[in-house]
C-alpha cells in the first residue's frame, strides 16, 4: 500500500506516463498548468514524523506498535490536504501509537487503557477518509497525552448469514471486496459500491453514512443495516435486529454517521441482495442541461427506482470518456435477481425523450449467463470511477489542484444553487490558480431532490497548493451553505468540514448530541475534534 | 365527538343493533360471551373527574381551559384501558388544564409557564393514542403541581406548498382530512392513512412512527418527512429541508418518535405525491398460511414495492369480509401517477401462484377518469378497516374484551413466533375469559421481515375487564419480548409499553435519550414517564 497516496504502490504511475498526463492536463486548463512537471515520490526513509509521546503498553505489546511506518501509514486520510502533505513527507500528526486489535477484548483493553491514560483513541478502517476523519489533530486547548489509531482490519469476517431474511452479520473491519467475497460463497452481495470499495471497511462506512452503488432508495449504508454493535467506554451498544420498529428514535440512528465519537463499531446486521440476473441499462444524451435536469427529476419521482441514474454534465462526461460531443449524459440502469425490466426502463426513456434526449446507442438488455452485451458508456463510466482517486494521487505529483465536493439540495433550489457554485469556484479557481476546469454530476437523486457531486482541477503553485486549495474549498462551502444545501451528502463531516457542518446542525442538536457523548464516552477519548470539540 | 369512546358521538350504535352485535359476536366466541349485552354509554353530568389543582393563568387565559368538559376530553386516548375507564365514567386522571394555542408563541408561554411552576405539559393531537400516550399518569414519586394537555389542533395549515420538490410545509395540528383537503387545491396528497387517519394529526404522527398507507417502501410517516420544526423548553429546534444529508447523525432522528418528551413539533416540511392515476390490485387466495407467507416474503424481496401487501389470515379474512371459505387472502395493490402497473402486478402474481395462491376475481387494473371495476376485496377490506375503531367502542359497551398488537420481527424468526404468540394468548384468553378469537395479519412487510398485527376478541366480566385484559396483553408482550421481536412497529410506547421497551432498548441508548432530555427540557415537563421516567 502507498503509505502517502490512493491505494496499492505499484499502481502508481512512472514519471513518462505522469509527463503524458501532465501535457492532458496543460490541454484541458487551457494552458494555466505550465509549472506542471512529474516530481518523485516521497520515500519512506527520508519523511518526517515526530517521536511518540507513548510507550507501547506491556499488556498491549501483542497487538501495539509504534514502528514509524505503522505511525505514517495511520497519520492521514485521502483527501487532497492529506496526499499534498504526505507527498512532501510531512508526517507530523501521526498517532504516537497504533492498535491491531483481532477480538472485542483487544478493544476494550485499548480504551479502557486511553481513558486511564487521557488518550485519544481514532477508530481507523480503511483510512480513505477525505474529510480529516481520522487524522490524529485535535485543536487548540486539546490536552491529551497522545493518540492510538485503532485499526479494525483485523476483525474481517462474515459471522453469520441468515438466508432466510436475506441478512449478515458482519465485523466492521471487513472491507468491500473482503466482505463481498465471504458473501458469494452463500449466494448474496452487499451491492454497497462507494469509490473507495477497495479499501474502505463496513464499520467506516456505517460510521460515515457512506453513499454506494444505488443511486435511488438504498442510497446510503444506513437503509442496508439492520442493528449495530459497538464498544464504548462506557460499555456495549448493541442495537436488536429487526426491519423496523415505531418504540422510539432509532437506537441505530445515534450510530449512523457518528463517525467514531460515541464508539467503536465492531459489527453489523446487514441486508444483503441476490445477485442481480437481469439487467437493462441506457445512456441518454442531452443537449442542455436543464432539460437533464428536468428528465432525471421526473424520474426520480416516478416510482421506477433505477439502481444507476447518474447524470453526468458535459465535462464529466468528456473526463470519463462517456460522450466527447459536449453532450450532457445521463446513466440509467436497472437492475433485478427476480425479474427482466424492459418495462422499467422503456417507461424511464419515455420521459428522458420527453425531455429531448436521444438514446445513441439503444437500450441494452442483459441477462446473466447470455453474452454479455456491450457495456457501453455504463462500463467506461465504471473504470473511470475506480481508477479516480489513483489519478488524483498522480495529479498530486504534478503540483495539481484536484479534488471533489458534495451535496444535497431540494430541487427547487438546484438551478440557484448550481448557478452560484460554479460562479463561485471558477472565480476562485480563477483568483487562487489563474483558471481551472469545474464539472459536475448527480451521484444520487430523490423524489425532493438531487445529490450534486463537482469536481475540480486545476494547476498549483509549487508550495502554495494547501493555500490555493483551501480559497476554492472555502468558495465551494460557503455558496453551499449560503444555499441552504447540505456540507455532504455522503463524505462525511470530519475535521475539514466542521465550521459548516455546525452552522447547518440545529444548535440543540449539538447540545443533545454532546450530552450523549459524554454518557458513552464520558472521558472524552474518542475521535476528539470530528462532529464536536474535545 | 364521543368524549369517551372512538369518533363521532353520532357514528355510536343503538342498543337494538348491539343486540345484534353481541349475538355475533356469541357466536364468533363459541358461547363464551354469554353475559353480553348493551349497556347505555356515560353521560358526561355522571362522570368522575376531579377538581382542577390549578388556576387558569391570567395571561394565558385567552386560550387555556379549566372546564370539566375540556378536560374530561382530554384525559385518554382511544386504548381499551381508555375506553373501559371512559365507559365506566372514570377521569380521575384527568388534566387540570387545557390550552388550545393558535400559534408558537401561545405555545411558548404554555412552555414557560409551566417551567416557572413544576407543571407537567402533554402535547395532544387527535387523542387517539392507543398506548397511554397522552393521560397525565406520571408514576409514584412524580411531584407536578398539576399536568396541562396541550391541544395542537388550532395549528391545522398547509402553509407552503413546492410543486417542484413535491413537499408542503404543514403545521402539526393538521388532521389527515385537514391536510389532504388543503393539499389536493395543489394537485397533490401525502398518502399516509393510518387507522386513526380522520381524527389524528401530523405531528402526532411524527411524535410516534406512524405507519400509514404504504404497505412497502414508505411504511411509516418517518420516509415522508423532510425536515421538522420544534419548540422545547430549550428554544427552537428546527431542521434544515433535504432530501439527504451525511452530515453526522439526523437531527430529525431524534425527533421522529420522541413522543413528545423532547419538544412541541409545531410543524414539518413533508413530502408529497401526485395523485395516483393508475391502480392494479387483485386478491390471493392460499390455503395454508405457510405458503402465503412465502409468497409475500418473495415479494418483498422481489423489488416491486407494492403500496398494499395485507396479508390476512383466514380470521381476519373472515372478519372483515373478504373471504368466508377458510382462505387467507393476500391484499395486492400497485398505483402510481406516472404508468400503468400490468407488468408489476404480472410478476407478483406469478410469485404468488408458484406458491399456490389463486385470484378467484382475476387482476382489476383501473385508470383515474375510466368507469371504475368492481373494488373487491379491497374494497371490503378498507371500509371494515375505518369502521374497526367504531366497533371497538361498541363491542366495549357489550363487556367484550377487544384490542390490538402489533410488531415486526425477522422472516427467520415469523414461524416460531406467530406460533407463540398464537398459544400464549390462546392460552390467556382460555385463563382469563373462558376463550376467544385471535387473528392475525401482515399490515407491513420489508425484505428483511413482516409488521404482524394481532387482534383479540373475547367476553369480559363486568368490572373485571381490566384485570382479564391485563394477563392477555402481557402474555402477548412477554412473548414478543422472548422472540426478540419488537414492542411496537408502528403503536408508540406510551406509557402501556413502557416496561417491553425498556428491555428492548441498548442501555446506553436509553441514558443518552436521557441526557438529551435533559438538554432540551431541563426541568423534565414533558409528556413525563413517557420513555423515560420522570
Amino acid at each position: 500500500m502507498s503509505f502517502w497516496g490512493w491505494g496499492w504502490a505499484d499502481k502508481f504511475p512512472d514519471a513518462e506516463a505522469r509527463r503524458l498526463l501532465a501535457q492532458q492536463l496543460g490541454a484541458l486548463t487551457g494552458g494555466a498548468g505550465l509549472a506542471l512537471a512529474p516530481r518523485d515520490p516521497p520515500s519512506l526513509d527520508a519523511v518526517t514524523v515526530p517521536r511518540s509521546r507513548l510507550e507501547v503498553p506491556p499488556a498491549l505489546a501483542g497487538f501495539v506498535s509504534a514502528r514509524a511506518d505503522e505511525r505514517v501509514g495511520h497519520t492521514y486520510g485521502k483527501s487532497f490536504r492529506d496526499l499534498v502533505r504526505g507527498f512532501a513527507g510531512d508526517f507530523e500528526a501521526a498517532p504516537d501509537l497504533v492498535a491491531h486489535p483481532k477480538s472485542e477484548d483487544e478493544i476494550e483493553a485499548v480504551l479502557s487503557f486511553a481513558a486511564d491514560h487521557n488518550v485519544a483513541v481514532i477508530p481507523f478502517g480503511g483510512g480513505t477518509s477525505v474529510v480529516g476523519g481520522v487524522e490524529p489533530a485535535f485543536g487548540k486547548g486539546a490536552t491529551y497525552r497522545g493518540a492510538i489509531s485503532l485499526d479494525l482490519r483485523g476483525l474481517d469476517r462474515v459471522l453469520e448469514v441468515d438466508p432466510v431474511s436475506r441478512a449478515a452479520r458482519i465485523q466492521a473491519g471487513a472491507t468491500g471486496p473482503g466482505l463481498e467475497a465471504q458473501l458469494a460463497q452463500h449466494g448474496f452481495t452487499l451491492r454497497h459500491f462507494p469509490q473507495s470499495f477497495e479499501f474502505s471497511t463496513l464499520g467506516g462506512w456505517i460510521a460515515t453514512h457512506a453513499g454506494g452503488h444505488f443511486a435511488t432508495l438504498y442510497t446510503h449504508i444506513d437503509d442496508l443495516t439492520e442493528s449495530v454493535r459497538m464498544l464504548t467506554p462506557s460499555g456495549l451498544y448493541e442495537t436488536r435486529r429487526l426491519p423496523a420498529s415505531g418504540a422510539g428514535p432509532g437506537p441505530d440512528r445515534l450510530v449512523l454517521g457518528s463517525e467514531g465519537i460515541l464508539g467503536v463499531i465492531t459489527e453489523a446486521w446487514m441486508r444483503v441482495h441476490a445477485r442481480p440476473r437481469w439487467r437493462a441499462s441506457a445512456s441518454v444524451h442531452f443537449r442542455e442541461l436543464k432539460a437533464a435536469v428536468a428528465a432525471v427529476r421526473e424520474i426520480a419521482q416516478a416510482g421506477l427506482y433505477p439502481a444507476n441514474c447518474r447524470l453526468l454534465d458535459q465535462r464529466e462526461a468528456l473526463l470519463n470518456r462517456v460522450a466527447a460531443d459536449g453532450s450532457h449524459v445521463l446513466l440509467l440502469g436497472f437492475e433485478s435477481a427476480d425479474h427482466p425490466l424492459a418495462p422499467w426502463l422503456e417507461r424511464a426513456l419515455a420521459i428522458a425523450g420527453a425531455h429531448r434526449g436521444i438514446c445513441p446507442r439503444g437500450p441494452v438488455l442483459r441477462e446473466e449467463g447470455a453474452k454479455s452485451g456491450h457495456e457501453g458508456a455504463a462500463g467506461s463510466w465504471r473504470s473511470a470511477f475506480l481508477e479516480a482517486p489513483y489519478l488524483q494521487s498522480a495529479l498530486v505529483s504534478l503540483g495539481a489542484l484536484v479534488d471533489t465536493f458534495e451535496t444535497a439540495c431540494t430541487w427547487d433550489r438546484f438551478d440557484a444553487l448550481h448557478a452560484a457554485v460554479t460562479a463561485a469556484v471558477e472565480d476562485a479557481l480563477v483568483r487562487a490558480c489563474g483558471g481551472g476546469l469545474l464539472s459536475c454530476r448527480f451521484t444520487h437523486v430523490y423524489p425532493d431532490g438531487p445529490a450534486p457531486y463537482y469536481t475540480f482541477v486545476a494547476a498549483g503553485r509549487p508550495g502554495a497548493e494547501l493555500e490555493q486549495w483551501a480559497q476554492i474549498k472555502r468558495a465551494a462551502a460557503d455558496t453551499l451553505a449560503a444555499h441552504g444545501a447540505t456540507i455532504t451528502h455522503h463524505h462525511a463531516v470530519g475535521r475539514l468540514h466542521r465550521p459548516w457542518y455546525d452552522r447547518e446542525r440545529p444548535p440543540l442538536f449539538a447540545a443533545a448530541l454532546r450530552a450523549a457523548k459524554a454518557t458513552l464516552d464520558p472521558k472524552g477519548i474518542l475521535n476528539p475534534g470530528v462532529l464536536l470539540d474535545p
